[in-house]
């Protein structure tokens, strides 16, 4: 059990978490609760549970797993054996648990569902990550996360060694084809939103071609897209950026390509598919 | 474009998705909303584009993406040229909508993040139920599902050719290893929850051997899951039964495995990977 | 005090009932809270008081009154006297508590609307009950339930010695008159819904004549409802079915009409009295 | 069909009412929807519908049947064929509806819980009005109301002749025995209040004999609840008051009793069974 | 430290006060959390800190900064060094905190951004009352309050020595100059709310003019709104009502000119900027 | 009525805006609606009003006022007289309205609280926007901001032509004091948050001296904001910087010193009164 080295990442503030994991606990309960343990399990029983790895990878979402718990019996007990980011292996425990039997059962689902949905971003996060090794760029996310995850899908690619690209439509700038469309140009475009946008707000434009990055270089923007280059076209791109703007390549990256595309010294590597084709992590709980 | 074959749905009222719309496009455009969108284009412009499958797949989740404009543009419109359950080529217009530009920009993502979600989901369903041709079983969900999408992740599934399986643990009775230990045997178990199960419930219990398989058929579950069962004991289970009880395949199933599976002449087969590992289907929005 | 003797049930999770709970004293306490306790109690002051019975009946929702207490003071006291299920003589204590006095006299009647309408409902339900002593038939409540308060009065049901019907719209299938109708029959519709229905629904539907029964029983639905059925039809249904289907004694069903429905040998009676027209059990808070 | 003849009332804005209906409708609804008419009903399938007294009564709560429907079908049509406060006959109609199939049943019960529950009390509280004819005393309910239902059902007192008595906890002071017992008397408990309330909230206090009576109407309070005075005592009462405070019978307030209770001039008697044990009003939906 | 002399006042429940803190808290760590914090102060760090008025004024909303703090560390400590409406001078700790020092660094803004809000509410009320000492005259707030603070800042109001108004369209009448036109006139307007207002509810009336005075003084109503008074019209006002009616200025009031209209014999005089202009007390909080 | 000079800005989305108008018109209409209205002015009249500055300043929020009314009425009409950012004159029409007289009058308070509230910032923003005019310094806000209101404020502050700072803790890095102390130096927690902080956020430090400045430059953050710096420092620092780093100044800034602090030459001064202190503009409405 060894952490990603590289990254670093603060867990989330339970107040943040809580509210999820409640409504997906309410979604499984429905009307009637968990109707098979009430009928086979005695109130009092007590179960002692273990948390398991069944695949190897990479852990995010302890948290919920216990907040799932500890919202069905707040007086259980929830013991963590590995830590957010920790790269595991196959039938590593992960946490151990104990409380009402009934409250596990029922927790049991919605804990897994959510702790292996994220350390399933978080190994496949991982995977880019090595695939980068000795290279200067960076595994990033996008805004393509499932919907009401998306600040425990981008924690969950922290803890896999990546990094956030943007949050929402509103704490960065990024401009794209359409709105370069609507401006006129890549350059229009950079003056417009220089006008607009706040002093503690970042500037992204998505050029596609050789001519429109030397366009966007012009205009000093914080980071500029390279929206489906090719391997050559991304090698010019840096030589030609040298350095003037913090260089994303997009579009077309999986596991096969991403390695090349990293070695042409570009700064990130965006991938779509860390939060929205991730395959869950295998994780089990399993009564001790 | 050609309708799934087997199977039929109707889709979700509007009532059961909105609200879960709302809240994606509330978590997209934060504090400050579409910051690029409103700094680019102005506020009368309009747009036309398209929803354009960029993969062959199954079409599912259309009225997300139609809640999701109409919630930032009440008078855009939406005009689908496909169904959901649709078979589509990659390059089929899905959906084709006219609005104001920064409503049709800002809804973008989240109508994607939903619909391409759903569709993927739909179109590994139609993958397992292709492998299936010709046996008599069905590709079932699992409880697997993501937090707060399970209503229209089944959906999915049902868009993809597949069943449900109960949704949540208040529906269906289904009495798993742990509570078989509580009880002391499948029998007891299965007394156990007759006794207290209401009559417009359905009881599945899960059996891990022929043994046990036999023990539960004497007590007449309505459905029985067979548990990570070998191919040889999966066509014994189905000759023990005799239709008995309906039969359940369960674990071990992947697209390599689900076609031998089905031949033993199960009922169902349930498969957790439809909505816990399901990729996308990639489908993007071009304007026209 | 001795507990109903037919039926079993468990507790909800306080999950379930706190939102409900919350929103009530939300309700109550409107946007000055409880002027009338804040104007004469000093905010030190303690209370000790009992949950009493004033009237016979049987108990349902002690967690309410608990989770009303300690919603206002989490470090109030709550003992309970009795259990929900108990049928208890006028002037039992049902729980004793002690807190801050202005807490227990804010949450007071909310605890009370709750509590003493949820016995309401298992007091009558357990009236009917009685009246069905020695015969084959349990009583089960309909969907007739006070809006957001159906788990709650489905639970009660059980307290009562009753047993549930469905949920909602979606965890079984009853076909009525209007399906019927569209369907052009009760067979149609037993096929039709065949083909959709999930493996884990069951289906009943409902017939209003001996012939429509005749042909429902060769669709072998799970629940034939025999819907404002006169005596001796009741009996004949009860033959013709001889256990071919389970049967459901449905409309005019009254404290008068219970008894003699019973001895005609149908497995289930339904009541929508029981939660929509019940009387509140009279039950008050005592300073001691 | 004639209006209430004493009382009159605005309805409650759709704004109060709507998001009541939603949660209803949710919770009827589920997670899979109405799952028998999306089998039995095509899609585009309409239907026209009346909703029909059963039984004789006061009507109250249309908006609820309106909004109910309209939220499953915002093309629906809604024609009221009586008001709220009508004295109808039984098998009158109360609306005409026209929409999609399916919506209309969907909506039919949580339209009827509603409508049928606020009729039955706004028809409980004509009974009770029509038994005081002649007489000066009002009809009014308590704070003893449905958890979350408060608003509409105080509004149903208001459509069946009654009024209201306070809201909430927070709208009006009302003195009762434990905080007397906290202040050492009815005197120093309405001289505790008066300096506290503020100017625009009126002031009750309880009392539970002529004596207490005495002492209240020395500190002048507002209103005086005569908390189960005996008739002999409540005739004295009105004497003594003699028009310096508003008076208020309560306790064993039945239909047996009302009669002679508002015989003895008391202004105001209050009946928690107007809204804790009102059985609802018989309402039907058929199809036309 | 010494408390406002006038009024008193409790405390409201943590369960009105804590949802609008976590939506606060939650509007505040947007979907990233505190990222500063996160990267900068070790999580097992502990910090103590102390909340200090840096100017003079009235202490409002104390439970406001204990709950931020707890709801993101439920085990840090709060210590109150003053109670809500204690006059304190600059300089004065007003509660000492200790607790993980990500947490106490996160809460800080929503604590101080309540807490100096609401002081700076009570503080300004304090001053108004202070311009009024010696005259009868109550300061009292209005609807005029931040949306969704109401009883937050109504609680202020009676922190800083003043008394509340209604709490809302709903607790109390009253008949403003459009009610009046479309009654035609205070009169007929009167009688209008008195037939329909519950016993339980005040009536107030505003009055433009000393003809108006005498028309409304004719029937009676609880209170009179002396709309935009000239001093000598309040005078002549006070004489007529001689007691037969509360008497409220309104309108024109500030610090200049609230005394002169206090010493007019008025028994409440209303101020909007309470609550609609009050700028905040400058409270910090420091590392100890 | 001309619009503001500098700075440009586009309305939010309703979608953004709607759920707090919600929520503060039930705030406002508690659980009775608005009683005098109600009773006053008969359910078919219509009134036709005007919303109309009492003061001169610059406009914000007419969007808040429009769906007040329309969340009670959805078929009124609002008819906007002057845009948001527009200075305008004591006697202004802002807009006019026409709808049910009932809707309007209980709108009338939520609507002006809001609209009042946020052209209250604007026209503070203004007026401190015009004190640096010839200077090259922006005006900006702060996160003291009123709970749940803050996207509203910081639009409002655009109207007013300033520009926004970060909208929560999660959008930018603002190290401050205590952040510094802990990483042992402004050096130190500038290297610890550049490790940390994704490449789409921007970095920004607190420093409160010339040495602090000096070692603050050497990291080169985006953004240093200088504490409470005396002018003759701030001049020091803007020579120091030359167009390294952005500066902005903070602390003491009042309408009396912004001009000679804008004079020095920062690039930004925050002002935490324009959303803690800002004065509403007084806005009426009134009949036609």
């Amino acid at each position: 059990m060894s952490s990603v080295e590289r990254g670093s990442f603060a867990s989330l503030p339970d107040l943040m978490i809580e509210p999820l994991v409640r409504a997906a606990l309410a979604e499984d309960l429905g009307r009637a609760g968990d109707i098979t343990s009430n009928a086979c399990i005695p109130g009092d029983d007590r179960l002692k549970a273990a948390f398991v790895a069944r695949k190897p990878g990479v852990v995010a979402g302890l948290a919920c797993a216990r907040l799932a718990l500890a919202c069905l019996d707040p007086t259980a007990h929830f013991h963590p054996r590995a830590a957010d980011g920790d790269a595991v292996a196959a039938g590593a425990v992960l946490a151990e648990i104990v409380g009402q039997a009934r409250a596990v059962l029922s927790a049991e689902r919605v804990a897994l569902n959510l702790f292996s949905r994220l350390s399933g971003v978080a190994t496949l996060t991982a995977t880019y990550v090595a695939k980068t090794a000795g290279t200067r760029a960076r595994i990033i996310d996008t805004r393509k996360t499932t919907p009401l995850l998306r600040a425990l899908e981008k924690y969950a690619v922290r803890c896999g060694g990546g990094a956030n690209h943007r949050f929402g439509l509103d704490d960065a700038i990024l401009i794209k084809d359409n709105h370069v469309a609507a401006c006129g140009g890549v350059g229009p475009a950079l003056r417009r939103v220089r006008e607009h946008a706040g002093h503690m707000v970042k500037i992204e434009v998505e050029v596609d071609s050789l001519e429109q990055l030397r366009e966007a270089l012009d205009h000093r923007p914080d980071v500029i897209m390279l929206d489906n280059f090719a391997l050559p076209d991304l090698e010019t791109a840096v030589a030609l950026a040298s350095g003037r703007a913090i260089l994303e390549a997009s579009g077309g990256v999986n596991l096969d390509t991403v390695q090349a595309i990293a070695r042409t010294g570009v700064d990130y590597i965006s991938v779509g598919a860390l939060t929205h084709s991730a395959p869950i992590l295998d994780i089990g709980l399993d009564a001790v």
